[in-house]
């Protein structure tokens, strides 16, 4: 029997264990999608507790709290925080086989020394040395994130949004990792919102250019992703249902945005025309900039209302959709490729049994004008877990080429989520490592450095050219 | 090589056979959802021949026996039943792999005490041994359940069944496993059905409400949910093609069942109005009763009209249906959680591609209201063997709490059956000894206790609160 | 560590290596469904060198090479053969986990004898060494096809081809390899393409029926299929989207069809119900003829316009779709069988999440006429790898017989793939090994070598009755 989580933790292989400790466990972290705060990186926020840094915001841990029964002011409401981490813990052991028992105990050991196991009866010996050493002066945003060996990381940020804090974080020398925008238009893109109207004001403000027309939308983004692009910026992201392809003239979607001005909310098609339209539109801007666009979709958002008109988004109530049709994501992909106006794209879907479907696709889109052109995402979200990569890397290569695979984000709000990269270099590694023992490829350990190095960090530097 | 089905059967690590030997296999059976005749518990019915126990009704075992190229009249004909035995020996040594192999062996081990395999050239020692094991007293329809360590089980029933044997079972001092019924309102609810005004009739009469009206019919269930509430009932039961989400005012619900009084098949749009608000107004009385709603999906039946004109409904030719949609299962679910109205609830779908989907659904409902309130039901029909098993099992840990899960049923029409419960355990305590051994989570035998004894038997008594 | 791809290759247990060296491996290659060219084996083919080989059509191998970054011009371009080898050695490496990288290296080991690695820096090497070979008389088309132990293949032929290459090969003494044609008349159904009425002209011409309607339509190809089966073919060959269900009258039909002859494209709904009924049409002919029909779909073709405007169709950029209705696949079955005119089918869904699905619709409409009539056909195309084939078989195994499986094909246009029966045959016996390693079935090597030669070969002889 292994022991639990130890330094050779899910490489169950020779092979792989040299391909981890040798390659993978050492290259630094790129953090290209995350929802970190700039601000709390400039001010290098200090935590009080593990309460705030676990249970603050992370509706991971709150749905399965839920699950195991445990009333709502001991996860959002106004239970103490030692209370909280009592109930947390009790639900951990219930958690067998998911990622958050290992991610907890990968942040438990590296960023706190705890090497025992979390539970109810453990539980305040790990509150009193959590806080112990989160009332250390290394223990802030900053010095996680410099121990966390990341070079590089990107927020997520609205098109309206200042970026101040990542201007003063550029100017502090005494910070050396850098700190870069994405760019996330999706609410000048959901125009079904009844705010809709409201944020377009603020986006004609900020960028100076009066919206009253689609076109003029698209000007006022492409004056924001100049000032992105200024500070740094070459990533965006999208969030959606699915990728949808509803061609339409450009009458048409003229037509759609000036009734959306007048108040009016556009029925399903005619949203269809204009999201297609605008998605298209800022590709084209990607493009021309050599910016990578990532595609999000699968979810269906905010399902219990319940829970949202209390806690609002972002609650632990979404689910994965399983309406994600492949021909429209080809169809779209086409319209930017036809004219040779396809940026760099990386395609997530949150379920699971679209892995093949993103296989073939991506594999209809690849050209010359960079290695790996078009890629299927890291395994995300709720499919953030062994399994989950496992699956998204065999697909990847029974489809393709895994060696250009950009692989791992933390897509967290977190600063101690960066284990996450050490959780998947080592289900890669265990991956790889088993291949190689199973002789399905030769032991050439420079290729096999090239990949795994690839994988951790390399091919993340090559793509993203920032 | 390990011997074939030996005591050590799936248990693949150390820590497989200590908790499976230790923790789950003494462990008793709630079978909290079956096929079985009460009729025939009561009657204690006795078998002539292994050939009545295992293709009596078994169309499990049917559509196998055609896809080796038997003749019917060797399946559902007129044929001998020790000709039949022979063509369903043959069969089944081209069954490897399959469920029925490993159920068919272990039924002979546990209850016939037979070691050997079966075969074209083993079936008559088998046909032999079999019947004189069967014409034993302790072969009986209660021996059998009594000798499985059965403390309680489910039938499935109609609302307008009378209980009557549930009755006399009860009454029954010289027989102490609990017999208690499962409401299923299908029929009540399939509204496009040619036979549906009959049954109306008959729930009317049964119930003493007259039927005109939705809001009657939903008024005579009421009536005949006490009943069965009185005679122990806490389980309902729904089988659908998909969980389906058509909101409509009262008026147009009536407005569609009034017309369907008057002999009108209602159109699509117009079933799925009537279906959703008689699922909601079922839900909203199993959750005052603190009943669990089951919800059974993702089926196509009767596939083959040829042979459900010969042989009628349950014959081996239903199939997974692939439209399932997400949104809509999600939809459904708040509009009952919308108003606290969502009873404890277990989704299956018969397709295995769903568990991710589900896995997430369950987790935006769950509340203090219950432990595991909303729970994935274990690997259902199709998906009841090894693989089904283990993905569901994997899909629920890596999404939720896999040990607050409620675990095994038979869904079965046979006594024999229990030993899916086995088969079930050893699949769950070498999964969750693999993670041990792994060094995946701790070899905490305190807690894996817990779990493993849980998910055998004291979560559902936990939950089901009968 | 096992050798890199030695003579245990995939054979992970002792049980499964016996069972390919003594029941597999010599087992002789029937490859009933490849595109490899009649004309090409009549003339008994050779090539200058590897490139010829493996990239003058294989755009499995150019979709990978435009993943490497690879330039076009090195890929379908004026690049020397000796450049575009170079370039496709670099991208192999970085193949990792891909079944090119195995089939490659099998084809490298098998035909050319090259036992080591290929790669940019051994591209040389093995240039010389492939095409040394190349120049022997040995390495002809025909030579290959007999070194591959292949006792009979199906090439796939238009209605409207004379088979005067197949002719002369019967005619031919010298070759004693069956080479017979397969019935695919996907231009007979696909009436929404521009040139139907040319093909239309065509078939006429060659059948003598005047095609002026959609029931002379179907002489024509009556007349066809009487004259393909003059020829030996009992397979036909079906390539879709999905298999829909959209029944109509004959009216409906012959309307639709006549409003095409004068030019009209039909919409949606009545393109689906000319294609049902053609494709009844068709099944009833082949259920005469005691003919099987293989059902390919799932697959979305020419998403890149860019590259189909320079490179034509089978240019690499075709993918998965996931429109794939089970529903109507199931009705579709139905209407043939209803009359008992439901022919030998097998269905193949290049969607791997339909495995479940196929596998227990094939399920319904099992009969005597045929041992395993309905069958799920190997994993094909993007699903022709470790993984997939090891899925397809895990999920057939589960929900029928896999011992009454028919196995591999080659579904290629190269002389070396017939490595790909290889592949497929070590994947099987790996599966069956390790569950009788596992004491999941017995190790009754009667039973066994009947299962192992059966999916090999045996099963496919008993099929087809060629």
């Amino acid at each position: 029997m292994k022991r639990f989580m130890d330094e050779d933790f899910l490489l169950s292989t020779e092979t792989a264990k040299k391909l981890y400790h040798e390659y993978a466990e050492t290259m630094p972290i790129i953090d290209y999608h995350c929802h970190i705060s700039p601000q709390e990186i400039y001010e290098d926020r200090k935590f009080e507790n593990i309460t705030q840094v676990w249970l603050g915001g992370d509706h991971y841990k709150w749905r399965q709290m839920r699950s195991n029964g445990v009333e709502e002011r001991y996860i959002t409401g106004d239970a103490t925080d030692r209370e909280k981490f009592q109930k947390w813990a009790e639900t951990l052991e219930m958690a067998i086989g998911n990622p958050l028992y290992h991610w907890s105990h990968l942040e438990l050991k590296r960023y706190f020394g705890y090497e025992g196991c979390l539970n109810g009866e453990t539980a305040e010996e790990v509150w009193q040395l959590c806080n112990e050493k989160l009332a250390q002066s290394d223990m802030t945003a900053r010095n996680l994130i410099k121990k966390s060996n990341v070079t590089l990381l990107c927020t997520t940020d609205d098109p309206i949004d200042s970026l101040c804090w990542h201007k003063k974080i550029a100017e502090d020398d005494s910070f050396d990792v850098q700190v870069l925008p994405a760019w996330r238009p999706d609410r000048a893109m959901y125009l079904e919102k009844a705010d809709y109207l409201d944020y377009l004001q603020k986006l004609s403000d900020v960028s100076g250019v009066k919206i009253d027309s689609f076109s003029s939308l698209i000007e006022a983004l492409k004056n924001r992703i100049e000032f992105f692009a200024s500070m740094g910026c070459t990533v965006s992201d999208h969030g959606m249902a699915y990728v949808m392809y509803a061609p339409a003239t450009d009458k048409e979607v003229e037509e759609v945005f000036a009734k959306r001005l007048l108040g009016e909310i556009p029925d399903e098609s005619s949203e269809a025309k204009f999201k297609t339209a605008f998605l298209i539109a800022m590709g084209r801007e990607y493009s021309k900039r050599n910016w990578v666009m990532q595609l999000h979709y699968g979810v269906k958002r905010d399902n219990s209302k319940r829970v949202f008109n209390a806690l609002g988004p972002d609650a632990g109530i979404d689910c994965i959709s399983n309406y994600t049709p492949s021909s429209q994501l080809a169809h779209f992909l086409n319209a930017l490729d036809e004219t040779d106006e396809l940026p760099k794209t990386i395609i997530y879907s949150l379920n699971p049994i679209d892995n093949a479907a993103i296989g073939t696709i991506i594999g209809c889109f690849q050209n010359s004008s960079a290695v790996g052109k078009i890629q299927q995402g890291s395994a995300w979200w709720f499919n953030d877990h062994k399994t989950g990569m496992q699956d998204q890397m065999k697909s990847l290569a029974s489809l393709g080429l895994l060696g250009n695979f950009i692989g791992m984000l933390t897509d967290s709000r977190s600063f101690l989520s960066y284990t996450r990269h050490e959780y998947f270099r080592r289900i890669m590694c265990d991956l790889i490592g088993g291949w190689v023992e199973n002789g399905e490829y030769p032991a050439d350990y420079r290729v096999l450095e090239k990949i795994v190095k690839g994988i951790s960090y390399n091919n993340t530097v090559r793509y993203f050219e920032f």
